[in-house]
């Protein structure tokens, strides 16, 4: 495993929410992450739809971790997320974090969610290095 | 109860999530809602404060509450949050959403995210009319 | 003129693209400030239309007026906007500002930007001190 | 000239505005325009600093452009932007756009924006096809 991979586990390992929900870290890289979850009962509405702050938590933690992956420990300032489409319970999400730009103690990631090999939300979010 | 609130306690009594997340309705009028929130253990990560994606969903649910009090049930499109200060495991969290504006099938909606007199989060967020 | 209008007043008078623009100061108190400004032919697209930008830049200006205000000189670090109706040319237009949120050195306001009593577009910025 | 460029020629020929500051179009693919500016007198504020509102609407330009190349003509509906680096009289100025995401009548596009070598500001926008 390398630096980076060791880093996003370190902070997976801490996490009880994360691990609550059965979040999964796919693929690690320096600047470069995927996140994947399956809709719970407990994440859905009356509709058996999951809550879009399913899907935001999902996109924000691969920012945290992609900061991370860059030594750069960090929380989220400000984000915001378009959703495109719905994810039914049971299915499987991903969300891939990469870096759009580095400008100080802020780290700017995009992180794309996809299910089933559609896209259903783009987020992006403004991470600052933690003191 | 009037309109506003049967509205909303209709929409909160079949959502699986929000129950599961102890969400409570606090106030209802037309084009104002307010929610309220315990930090529960799974909310929490490694340091003991809440995911700030539960702070967006609670948000994100009084945007949904107070779309349907005005009989516009809507889904979230667009949704930005600004992170101001950490809740920690226990603390008791509100979310109170107000109508900004409306424009044809869109309600731009502000919540306040405060947490023991403090202000915590800033959400705005989009929703469109569900067809 | 009281402290909050003459803190107004000065940035203004210095400020080149202002005056250029003929963007006029209306009302200003300390954390709400509001400007005025007619949709010139230099301003429009194609269609006669004001181009999107002039919206954002007059609401932009006024989140700095009303920083400027609480005598807290800022520069704007993120900002969104929404577009809601069109302005045409020889349109009057007007940017209503007042803070949100304060928060550290950062002050979250709101821009209402309307023109001929319609709502044309709602912009969310944070301005951030001056160091 | 292919269909993109020609289409993107056609809205860059009938524009007051664009052509008022000089805007040119440096690039142009299906999906992908870049756009050049120079810091202008008429644009800078009292320090000689460009207003972040014409960093906005070169930005915009870019996304309306980048819709038409692909034969979607779009007007923005919402946009953020981050200003990560001031830009002084007389500067170059370059945004660079490209799809991020299409989704029905909404096009996600992502947009740099440069100087003289250096990131200077990130701006995304969805535009929605015009009717």
């Amino acid at each position: 495993m390398d630096d980076a991979a060791a880093r996003v586990a370190a902070l997976r390992s801490e996490d009880v929410a994360i691990a609550h929900l059965g979040i999964e870290v796919l693929e690690v890289s320096a600047g470069s992450v995927a996140l994947g979850m399956i809709v719970a009962p407990s994440m859905t509405n009356g509709h058996g739809i999951v809550h879009g702050g399913y899907l935001f938590l999902l996109a924000d933690t691969a920012l945290a971790y992609c900061c991370a992956s860059l030594d750069r420990l960090s929380v989220t300032r400000t984000a915001d997320i378009a959703f495109l489409a719905p994810a039914p319970l049971g299915a499987r999400v991903t969300a891939s974090a990469s870096v759009r730009a580095l400008s100080g103690r802020t780290t700017i990631c995009d992180v794309r969610v996809e299910s089933e090999g559609a896209l259903i939300a783009e987020f992006r979010g403004h991470g600052v290095v933690a003191r």
